[in-house]
């Protein structure tokens, strides 16, 4: 088997770069990391020369397996489901495993509001801005809300710790969002709360946590609500 | 088995729907259709009522499965790849098969551009809108210059006389391209005009285009171009 590389983004910023990465590591999955930073998106970047190079879309992230390249998160996702099946990364369960699949298609295209207002941002502690969004942003309200709901609903009905009972590709599909509740300071049930803890607890989640915390990067086109790290 | 019920909005707009709904006709797996007609997307639409009533997001398609709801298109492919394994709607070879969830994917979250422009409206003739879009915005043009190189790399690497050789979801999944690129009279390459002209003499795709042409509805929040049906 050849080793897995896995193209990624600044830990701190890069949301989607984040799910397939947890996953593995949460999983038990060994890859090696190819981290390109952000230095812009535009043609003439060192982002997209990188990147373009392996990914026709120049986008991270980017699972490269010998000579097959897949990109695209929700890809990589069943990449790694087909190809690790003793790792359950999807529920066991065929009900379970399409509602799983369908809360995992509803975030690849969906959130507008609460991805376009509140970038991820791991380092960064902006409750006044997520304040001042629940005042003002009806949008980003119902995205959280929505996201409350979906996960109390399926906390109860499988039982926890994780969205499905064991963790898999949904925690770490919506693990990006968890940061961003805890970023923006969004309010969310009790219920929710503690989830977010049980997934911040995770050392697949800490791990790149940890990392994005270590990265002392500071990226322009990502920060609309700072001049600089504090 | 259960009857699979498929639930989907008007077929000249709704692109979305297209999706599922070419797959199974054209791959010949049985199912019901609820259409749910675009009346609007307020919160005390019929529309919001019916959809909203099976499927917590309030978008259609939504797939029907006895006590099993998906929704999703990318949900219901992937729900269906699994349900019907003899009709091997993704290709059986592992890396083509990557290959074709990276492409859907894609297409699942990008070609914002395209999308928003161009809206799916299959009995519209609007060669004219498409031409001013050409000239006037670059990530039109950028978006389908995308398209024609995956459809002109995959028809070449696989031989066609689908993207993948045999139908499967990939071609489900960009249909609904294929109709934008006919309604707005963009220019692709030979090959790639030949692969639509192949796609539109398949009876799944025929059924629902002749249906849609069929409809002979009028929705004005999905025409920005028009004020009636000429
Ligand atoms: N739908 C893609 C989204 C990937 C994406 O947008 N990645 C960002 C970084 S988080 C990127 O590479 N952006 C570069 C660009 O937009 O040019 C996925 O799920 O992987
Ligand atoms: N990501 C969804 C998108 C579904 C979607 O946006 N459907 C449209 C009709 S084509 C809809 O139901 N819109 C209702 C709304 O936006 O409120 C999928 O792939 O199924």
């Amino acid at each position: 088997m050849s080793t897995l590389q896995l193209y990624i983004g600044n830990k701190n910023y890069s949301s989607w770069s984040m799910r397939p990465w947890v996953l593995m590591k949460q999983a038990g999955i060994g890859f090696e990391e190819v981290m390109v930073r952000f230095d812009s998106f535009e043609a003439d970047s060192r982002f997209k020369a990188v990147v373009g190079a392996v990914n026709p879309t120049g986008k991270v992230p980017v699972l490269v397996d010998g000579p097959i390249v897949v990109w695209d998160t929700l890809a990589i996702a069943e990449y790694l489901a087909e190809r690790f099946p003793d790792k359950q990364l999807w529920p066991a369960d065929t009900a379970a495993r399409a509602h799983a699949r369908s809360i995992c298609a509803e975030m690849h295209a969906g959130f507008g509001a609460l991805r376009n207002h509140c970038g991820m941002n791991i380092e960064a502690s902006l409750h006044d801005v997520g304040a001042r969004l629940m005042r003002e942003e009806p949008a980003v309200a119902a995205d959280l809300a929505r996201i409350g709901q979906m996960w109390e609903g399926l906390l109860q009905q499988h039982g926890g710790p994780m969205l499905f009972g064991d963790f898999g590709i949904a925690d770490a599909y919506y693990a990006p969002v968890a940061t961003r509740i805890r970023t923006y300071g969004l309010p969310v049930p009790a219920a929710v709360d503690a989830y977010i803890d049980r997934l911040y607890a995770l050392p697949g989640v800490k791990a790149w946590v940890d990392e994005a915390l270590a990265e002392h990067d500071f990226v322009p086109m990502d920060e609309p609500y700072r001049k600089s790290r504090d």
